[in-house]
This record gives C-alpha cells, sequence and structure tokens, in this order.
C-alpha cells in the first residue's frame, strides 16, 4: 500500500455519500441549525433518505438533533432541529482539504493529458 | 424536489466511490494506459478491490482493458492495460466540475459559519 497517491484514505466514506456530502453543507451554512424540512428541501431528499442518513451522521458524532429548539418558518411552534457538531465540523474541514486535492489532482491530469493528445479540454467552471 | 442547491445531482455514483474517483484520476493521468500493478499502486487497492472496481468502470463504459499492449517496466513482455475512454474522461470532466461546486459551496458556508459564530477555521491548502 505504500507510495499510493490516488489512494485518498482521508475521504472518510461517512461524509463522502453524496447525500450525507449536501447535508453537511447544509449544516455548515447554517450555524443555528435547520428543520427537516429545510434539510429535505435543500438536498433533495425523501423522508427515509433525510432519516436513514442523519442516523448515520448521528452514530458518527457530526450531527445533532435538538428537540422543541427552533421556530418554524410561519413562527407558531417549535421545531426538532439538526446541528453541525464541533467534530463534524472539523472533520468536513479536513475531508474538504482532501476534496480540494483530488479536484487539483484531476485538473492537473486531464491538462497533462489534454496536452499531450491534443484533445479538447471541456470547459469547467473558473 | 425543486430547488434543492446541496442535492448534487451531478456526483454519478459510478465516479464518486472512493476507489473509482483515484482510478479515474490515475487513468486521466495516463493517455497510454496503465498496466494493473501501477493502478493497485497508485490507488493503493488489493487485486479483488482493484478488479471489482474495474469491472463497475467498464459495465459504464468509462474504461477499457487493452491485452497485451503496453510494455512491462522491465520491457520484457506485453503487459494488459487499462485506459479511459473518450465517454470516461467526458463524464469525469463534468463530474469534476459538480465536484468543484462542492468545495466551493462548502468552503463558502464555512466561512460564513466562521463569521457568525467567531469559530476559528481550521487552516486548508490554498
Amino acid at each position: 500500500m505504500r507510495d499510493a497517491p490516488f489512494a485518498y484514505d482521508g475521504l472518510d466514506r461517512v461524509i463522502h455519500e453524496k447525500a450525507r456530502l449536501g447535508l453537511l453543507t447544509s449544516l455548515m451554512a447554517a450555524p443555528k441549525g435547520l428543520a427537516f424540512g429545510d434539510l429535505k428541501q435543500l438536498c433533495g431528499l425523501t423522508d427515509g433518505n433525510l432519516n436513514r442518513h442523519l442516523q448515520v451522521l448521528q452514530e458518527a458524532g457530526f450531527v445533532e438533533i435538538r428537540k422543541g429548539q427552533g421556530k418554524s418558518h410561519s413562527g407558531t411552534r417549535p421545531l426538532t432541529t439538526c446541528h453541525l457538531t464541533p467534530t463534524g465540523r472539523t472533520r468536513f474541514l479536513d475531508y474538504l482539504a482532501v476534496l480540494e486535492q483530488v479536484v487539483r489532482d484531476a485538473a492537473k491530469a486531464a491538462e497533462m493529458a489534454a496536452e499531450s493528445a491534443g484533445l479538447p479540454l471541456v470547459a469547467r467552471p473558473a
């Protein structure tokens, strides 16, 4: 296993799953937490998927559920909200550093390959 | 499902898996293909994992195996090599554009949260 520059061991599987990546990004942007309904909408998830992925994140200690705190959009009743924990925040930032490395490695590889083979490089956002 | 900015539908599950992400990055950098042994080493994979993930990528049409082409490092016998297909290359570039969006969204979220809560922002590579 020595010398494996593309092993990307830092891509924690708990975080790397597509839906959980969206959930953590949503929660990172919301220090006051998010209601389940908001999370569902932001991440395009069904109730079943939301519950399943939140459970994985909760068991890893990355998110916590606070009952009866926060306010609904209508402001009339307290809501159960979901929050990123300090551990979740730290681990997500560590993960993002590896993800940035993947993007850099792949972009470099694509440029090298395009140059050497005269292939067109598909335009990507700057 | 409307208005789901963090759904990241473009994160193709065939590509997003950690080991396959490493395999595609390795192959992107090698227009002349790579021998199985090189792929194993670059991605830190066992024989079993390498075969399993290459099969998924092959079935998706993203990589192809060419028998008896290329040369081993010792230069004495032809080797079976693995290559990124044009489809694989295009789809990987599309995926990378979404991955860059994830990194941007998450970095922005982290900065917003750190500012609003006075939290330290863990240093990440520039």
